[in-house]
């Protein structure tokens, strides 16, 4: 993709060539940040040179290209980027940075900037900046506003994250449903600039009632004669700001939707949701369960202080140490057994990994038709068969090659059908929880994907040493 | 949401309330399957009241959640519930799914209801379809078309998966840039419909080529006299029929874009790209990553035949055990060491494990960021710096605690300073290979995603293992 002449080719719809330019341009740059910032003349003529190219880069950026720009930079060299950057798009680059990103860059700018840079905002950006911008410029920011659009910033405010209240902007554009398709696009005309993504106008009645929805696309292949009521569709996919936006975005995703009203409990038209920002619910949405699959708590900054990224990633290394820990208390339990054959140390690990990996192959397909909506309560009991099925397969495929092996290493035909059996059985094992822990985590009202990779490698641990351990005691001792 | 009566509340974006009904009443009527084929009389009453209740559910389904429903039933019941549903969205429905359900549900139909569901269909989607269906209906299908529609279908055929040419359709609406809107709008009227999201008008000059594009949120505030060529935006983002989908979806989401040009070499409009193949691509990319991370190799239909989830599932599993049998023969070559303190063997999983958890935390991060775009070669040694110092913390807080634990089980202080040490060195290694195995990956050419926490775990478990048993055997015997 390209943004400037038609003759040039589409192939690189993303900022990759200026990317590491820019980083060396930067860390070049960042010995003189003290006299750049204070204007004063740079050493060398060289060095000129690059504060110009960088500049002249930064400025022609797209706030969202600016904002992928600022995630990828350390701190430092961060905030001189940010710094050269034109304010003009500062306001867009904060909406669009991660969170933990836009911190940074509220530290390194001043009162004066901070308020240039909210200005023109509507009031769910604005909202949804105002955490993170101290108060006294929220309160000064609101001062310039009129009583309207106060109330709309307090009111984005009141919702919880996650939610469509929180997503939605004021900016419905809504007509009666008693006029002509000329008088509607009369009346649109007098505006300066419609709403971004406007693909549909909603009708409302005399009491702000939606109605239905007028199709850009139908209005204007309407005969300009023709009443809205005539026109309009009345079987509207609508929200209300307490609805869940991850439901929201599979609802945006299901029916193509590109934009959406949002009704109050009355049935009034309050506000209005996009889908960029349902795409970026359904990016986090993964990102999230990634994350939360390998035991981040939350999106870091690539750069965050070491300690901060301490703090994100202890919580699941705790849960991992107790679950390792009784891990080994179960073979602590069988010392003997291994002190007689010590070949079994060396190979229960293998039988524990083995059912950490289907397990977890099991609970990711399960949890992912759950995210999905696709699983109903009717058929635990068909996927536990059909799971325990493909284990009791694997199973003896793989534990008769693994017990093979053992027998060809240590020479014991016993060691190779216990190994057999319990590869089979950890096997069966982790199917089996591995279609339960969702299941029973989903019934609790808890997140499937939370932890449940954590959970499954602890009981296939224990169970496989377990398991292993215990068949080679009673039948090899 | 709803979409029937506006005074219904929007808490319910999905079709949970029916999806358990409706699992109910087939799994009632599966028995009676081969009257209700035969349109032969249902043995009592009730089976009768069940199967118009099922049908009315069914014919109100939007073709949407009626695919959502399909993939949620296990294979005889999709079958009678797709016999059971009107086949006026056939079409539609075969479009949505799954490719695994797909093949399922065309299984089902014979070649009038093939040829009936793919009639109304473009040509882009027809190219979707052509794959999944019997080559005499594809033939059949495209002698009803024309010779421009042919070529279309042959076209979008021809490109790769994952290419922006194999998601684009042939529906742009173009005008010159010569005429005033007055024209553009007249010439609007003319359609009997407007394509789907239709957000932009393309600007062509004579020869085709794209030139720039009017967005109709300009079309239709701007006064009726004005040229296009005056109102229309020249900065447009453009792809090529060769471009990846991934990196075009990102572009989507970066800049917020509802439609998209496809040109050919010589600049000429040939298509276009929408945001809902975009959200399909987004969703698809994470679903993958995630099913990759957990060793699967596709989207598996939940209901797949037992054998089709081995082979899904093998090769990871055979690599899983690989890596395990290597970490078995490391513990093997410390057989004396075990013998003697037996003690090792309960020890020595807590080492490895908790260096694969911490591992995957750190490989997870940077293969997210770089899916992003966000990270610079340059940075590799700063992030590797950072990453060892989160593990340096974490090694002696968390190795203290098992060192402490460890002596309070065993008594011996030389036990206690072994485990904290190994703990250390190991998240060390873990921090080292996570950042270097995705940046490898990435210089080959590799998906860094695929495989990265098999391979991470492989050398925390490994390693983890020699380090502890090496330093016991150095320190201890």
């Amino acid at each position: 993709m390209n943004t400037s002449s038609p003759a040039h080719r589409a192939d690189a719809p993303r900022l990759d060539l200026d990317i590491d330019r820019v980083h060396a341009l930067a860390e070049d740059l960042l010995p003189v940040y003290a006299q750049i910032r204070a204007d004063a003349p740079l050493p060398d003529a060289s060095l000129n040179g690059k504060l110009s190219e960088l500049t002249g880069i930064l400025h022609e950026l797209h706030p969202a290209d600016m904002a992928a720009l600022l995630e990828s930079l350390p701190p430092k060299e961060r905030v001189l980027v940010w710094r050269l950057a034109g304010p003009e798009d500062d306001g867009d680059v904060l909406l669009e940075v991660s969170e933990a990103v836009r911190e940074t860059l509220i530290e390194a700018m001043n009162r004066e900037e901070m308020l240039a840079a909210v200005e023109d905002m509507d009031a769910d950006e604005l909202a949804e900046l105002a955490d993170d911008l101290p108060h006294q410029v929220v309160y000064e920011a609101l001062q310039t506003r009129d009583e309207e659009e106060r109330e709309q910033v307090k009111a984005a405010m009141s919702y919880e994250d996650g939610t469509i209240g929180a997503l939605m902007d004021f900016e419905p554009v809504s007509v009666r449903a008693d006029v002509s398709c000329e008088v509607v696009l009369r009346y649109l005309r007098r505006f300066d600039a419609l709403p971004d993504h406007t693909d549909k106008i909603f009708v409302v009645d005399e009491e702000d009632v939606l109605i239905g929805v007028l199709p850009v696309r139908k209005l204007l292949i309407s005969n300009p004669e023709d009443l809205v009521a005539d026109v309009m569709a009345t079987d509207v996919v609508r929200f209300s700001p307490e609805d869940d936006a991850e439901e929201a975005a599979q609802a945006f995703e299901r029916y193509d939707l590109v934009t959406a009203p949002v009704i109050d409990a009355s049935g009034k038209l309050i506000g209005r949701i996009t889908i960029d920002e349902m795409v970026d619910v359904i990016r986090e949405e993964s990102e999230a369960d990634i994350l939360n699959m390998a035991g981040l708590q939350e999106e870091e900054d690539l750069f965050a202080p070491v300690w901060d990224s301490v703090k994100n990633r202890w919580t699941w290394l705790a849960v991992n140490l107790c679950t390792a820990f009784v891990a080994s208390r179960v073979i602590g339990a069988f010392e003997g057994s291994i002190q007689k054959i010590v070949a079994l140390a060396a190979l229960m690990p293998i039988v524990a990994g083995i059912g950490g990996n289907s397990g977890n192959q099991t609970i990711t397909m399960i949890v992912r038709a759950m995210a999905v909506g696709q699983l109903a309560d009717i058929q635990a009991g068909r996927l536990l068969k059909k799971e325990v099925g493909v284990a009791l397969a694997n199973g003896l495929i793989w534990g008769s090659v693994m017990g093979a092996l053992s027998y060809a290493l240590y020479g014991s035909i016993g060691i190779g059908l216990v190994m057999v059996a319990a590869m089979t059985l950890n096997l069966l094992l982790a199917a089996a929880v591995g279609v339960l822990i969702p299941i029973a985590m989903e019934k609790l009202g808890r997140d499937p994907a939370l932890g449940s990779s954590v959970l499954i490698t602890a009981v296939t641990d224990s169970g496989g040493f377990l398991i292993f351990l215990g068949l080679a005691t009673v039948f090899l001792m």
